[in-house]
């Protein structure tokens, strides 16, 4: 009987170290027989025995933790936690742990390689090209824009440092806690109001957790603040950009373009797709081998270290519950 | 009766200055009616009065010049002059200038956006999810990766220096004469030759000019030497790398991806096409609005320097024509 859930995949797939250290521990554990991300039910009808769930973005809610009484932690292979009813598993004494750290480094780069694809239209021109179609696009350098970050955290902080090094035009910043950020070292950076990043940016790019305030942050009426010819990216969260919205906004003409990792249901099956320049990737941000396997062993050792009675050390902290108990 | 053809398509598309400055001199021109690139015998045909000639990439060969009997100066909008028969030129007492510094920034761009899209199968997720297919694809990130550089100029220079820049693994090197690369202030560089480079990078980018010494530079030999996960990208020029020898190794499955934005015929009809791991652009490399309209302007003020009677300022140097005389 397996002590041990993985329900996040692909799991030990280009490393196999975690499930190993598993095994060695003799620990029993089972990964997520459906193969993609669970739904709310069929969590729920997996857990009846489980202790510890290493989890990935799959609801994680009052329901399946009512159903899952032997549960005592939640190691999240990654940094997000708006899947994860933090209240609900602090009323049943469940322990929930991340990693937040891992991988950031994987979802900078892989949002600077979509705003590389959305300034030269690499996207539209292979799409063409694979068609037999030939037409030359203008782009733009980064020189010449102004880049407007929501979110300056691990992963945003690390965006804004690789688009300094690059030598990008004005960097305008958003941040509930400027003071937080640790970005005093770049003298290029502006902060300035969400309404200012919509209005002057060429390219928007969002790094806020999903909460229950930045849920639909950007709407209707923000994208059609923002500049005709501007692109936006958002390899955060679904629903941080309505999807709808987004999709309209598009359709109408507006934006030059747009690049989503994300979506409120994942997998995507949506409007989106129809939208020639609507660059889109699967929920990808984290997903280099190098980041996806840190993730992984540090959320597995945490589950061991849980399992074999040693201090855990990726607990989530009081700020993150705070968040959640505010928004509700 | 125009005295400057401009062959070069488009042209004055995203900024008119050019053509402003053309006509604030009075000098009368045409742009290529074809709209599209010219072959040997369309432009023999144009050039019977003509006495400047702004110029893209098409052959400028001994028989169009001898079907251009007032032509004085090709000015060509880039800096690639494996299309113009210097040669051919000097003996007809044709000047040739050219635009060597501006499209740089342009193409390196285009070239870090190559490598991040096939780094983290940006264009193949893109094409999957515009097709209604979800599927994550495992990435790699630049910290963990050896990328070999064959060219150290303006471009690979540039391209050196933004991958330093954003922390990549380690950088090898090779040029026909590195001193003169101006990179010794890279202290990750290493200086190999071309051979190491195939055998021990993850990513391979050329940036060559085209001359008898580098058309079929790789080969199939070449391109299997390289490790089976590798990725090779091509701005330069077409046929640098052996088109028929690529699509034959990545047919039986050698290498990860390639990206390639020239061709030896353009508009490309080819086999690559059929390859979805192939990235394929339109020869967008100077295709920056910034980047282009610097190098129309500085090929049309060239233009008009020679017209009137003032003294050029782009001419072609020596060693250029040494290139060709040496590869005769």
């Amino acid at each position: 009987m397996a002590r041990v859930l993985i329900t996040t995949v692909p799991f030990g797939d280009k490393n196999d170290l975690p499930i190993r250290q598993l095994e060695a521990n003799g620990i029993e554990y089972l990964i997520n027989p459906l193969g993609r991300k669970l739904k709310e039910d069929e969590l729920a009808g997996m857990v009846s025995d489980v202790e510890v769930l290493i989890a990935g973005t799959e609801p994680i809610t009052a329901k399946v933790m009512a159903n899952a009484p032997r549960l005592k932690l939640i190691s999240r292979v990654g940094i997000g936690l708006d899947s994860v009813d933090l209240l609900a598993a602090e009323q049943r004494g469940i322990k929930v742990s991340y990693t937040p750290d891992a991988p950031a480094p994987a979802v900078a780069e892989l949002t600077i390689g979509l705003m590389f694809s959305l300034m030269r239209s690499i996207h539209i021109a292979n799409a063409r090209m694979h068609q037999g179609e030939w037409q030359r696009y203008f782009g733009r350098r980064l020189a010449d824009l102004t880049i407007g970050i929501v979110g300056a955290g691990r992963i945003g902080g690390r965006v804004l440092r690789q688009l300094a090094a690059l030598g990008a035009g004005r960097l305008l910043v958003n941040d509930i806690n400027p003071a937080a950020c640790g970005l005093d070292d770049i003298a290029t950076i502006e902060w300035v109001e969400k309404d200012v990043i919509y209005g002057a940016s060429d390219i928007v790019s969002l790094h806020v957790p999903l909460t229950v305030q930045t849920k639909n942050m950007v709407r209707r009426e923000d994208l059609r603040q923002m500049k005709p010819d501007a692109i936006i990216v958002n390899t955060a969260r679904g629903g941080i950009i309505n999807e709808d919205d987004l999709a309209e906004v598009l359709g109408l003409g507006h934006l030059a373009g747009a690049a989503v990792d994300v979506f409120c249901e994942e997998p995507y099956q949506g409007r989106l797709a129809s939208i020639e320049r609507c660059l889109l990737t699967s929920h990808m941000g984290s997903m280099s081998i190098d980041c996806r396997t840190r993730m992984e062993i540090e959320a597995t050792e945490e589950a061991i270290r849980f399992l074999t009675e040693q201090p855990l050390e990726g607990l989530v902290p009081e700020v993150e519950y705070q968040v959640q108990r505010e928004g509700l």
